[in-house]
């Protein structure tokens, strides 16, 4: 269970040199802490402050991906040894009352739809009383969680952070929120764990590239497992499975392509037609709704050459 | 909501000839109903009889294929054109008693991990009370739904139903329960629907091919729409999205793989490791359990070169 009045041990501002933008197993840790310590980290938002509450479309065109991800730390775990798992538990994320949804600029080559949309979008979301305001009196339930969380890899070299890896990184997991878990394989001596790009919400699939990107404290509890094995991440958590934490009505568009990807593709795009028909949203207000809250689902995966994702959103965010 | 006092219009039998193993649009309809007619089918279990509750092993390494599925229909919907769309409203489901979940013979190729499952296995479920028993006191609430919902495909031809396509079929959305509704867009006139493969429950993913198959009627209300037009399946759905319908502790496993395919191939694995390393099962149990009740989640499907996708299993299931 979540303890947020846990003691917190370290605090570790994002301030450089405190801030890296790339895996590296040779960057020096900025702390070191032992297993059981409990740490709080503030993140910067995904792009290093290159967007803030008042960002615009132009602020999105200009963007530098190389300042992408602005992650903190590492730091590392005393006594950490490759083959070695470490266990996070994530006590508390607080926000600080804004984030931000992009569609991004065509060049990025960003989002799963970036082909059918290449003209940047934003919308900028207040954040208060646990609901994250869209347009039109839609709201979207606050459920923050850090979308990179990792550390560092075996291999030498120096990684773009976009893409996960087995270490963890840019998993964006959305059900790693206050009380959960996630077990990493440590790959290197002192582990050298490091976390950023906190989202206030977003869709299983992330399908924009963006979820509610937001600047956040995060507090973690660290416990070092030696005699533990693992060859990928492992989770424990409550959720929410729903936006709204309880089943409730949903609409779903269903794509049955012979890719999986194509499949959410399908569905996405399905989807964003239903909204723009049925709820008199633009296509981009679409895109970006979806990528903030709709869940895409593998139905079924297992019945070549077909398979089947469909594409899932809560009606509930939508005003009476 | 659903309606399961609905007045019924037409009963059909899952006898000869109202039973079909192929979708293919020159199929007589067994029985021609009015947009707004509430039908309840009869259906086989997907194997069209040849697993009974006392089925084993030997029984499992029999199957023809050739009789896989058992869809009772085809219904004519009186004025459907091709371009219109049959909204199906799913009103209640009558299991009886039981259902299986196959580890299915190696040479069929069927079920996520076939080439590390080879050797058929089969779990029998006794159905009662609201849950499905499997062993060691774990219990699957009952979550029943039917696994092919289709009409008939434009193309001429005799298509088998093992492959899900636009016009529906096997597509084992596991939230069709009661009180949802599918919209399919018609590729024929009279529409010419089908119906079985019913599931008493399944994990989003359905990761060996099979769901807790079981024999089961379903009464559905019709209604045709002439003035809509839909490319793919849409739903509209109360869930349950989680097995019990409230958010509580899950695990999971995470794949990181450049393909979503081997991702979710690598979550299940991960998870059925975890099965039974640490709630003892054994391998083939573990994976009936996860075709059974694990769902499948895309966390995010935009940062190449690599996609996440999760295996998830509610903790509740097991006994305390």
């Amino acid at each position: 269970m979540p303890d947020s009045q846990a003691s917190v041990d370290h605090q570790v501002p994002d301030e450089d040199p405190n801030v890296h933008h790339a895996w590296d197993n040779t960057l020096e840790p900025i702390l070191t802490v032992k297993s059981g310590d409990v740490v709080r980290f503030d993140c910067r938002d995904a792009t290093g402050g290159q967007l803030g509450p008042d960002a615009t479309v132009t602020d999105v065109s200009a963007i530098d991906p190389e300042l992408v991800h602005a992650l903190t730390g590492p730091i590392a775990i005393e006594g950490a040894e490759p083959g070695d798992v470490l266990t996070v538990e994530i006590l508390e994320l607080e926000h600080e009352g804004w984030g931000y949804t992009i569609v991004p600029p065509g060049p990025l080559k960003l989002g799963l739809l970036f082909e059918a949309f290449d003209k940047p979008a934003i919308h900028v979301w207040e954040i208060e009383d646990g609901v994250c305001h869209f347009v039109d009196g839609i709201e979207v339930p606050l459920a923050p969680f850090p979308g990179v969380v990792g550390v560092a890899p075996a291999e030498n070299g120096v990684f773009d952070t976009l893409s996960p890896r087995a270490t963890g990184g840019n998993v964006d997991i959305k059900h790693l929120t206050a009380g959960s878990t996630i077990s990493l394989p440590i790959a290197v001596e002192n582990a050298l764990f490091s976390i950023g790009d906190c989202h206030a919400a977003q869709g299983d699939g992330e399908v924009s590239g963006t979820g509610i990107e937001a600047p956040m404290s995060v507090t973690c509890r660290f416990e070092l497992e030696p005699d533990r094995t693992i060859e990928r991440p492992h989770l424990e958590t409550d959720g929410p499975f729903t936006p709204t934490g309880r089943d409730e009505r949903m609409i779903a568009v269903t794509g049955v392509e012979s890719d999986l990807y194509d499949a959410a593709e399908a569905a996405t795009c399905g989807l964003i037609d239903r909204l723009v028909d049925e709820y008199d949203l633009t296509r981009e207000q679409a895109y970006i709704l979806c990528s903030a809250i709709a869940d895409l689902k593998i139905n079924q995966v297992v019945h070549a050459p077909n398979s089947v994702v469909s594409a899932y959103l809560s009606t509930s965010i939508f005003p009476e």
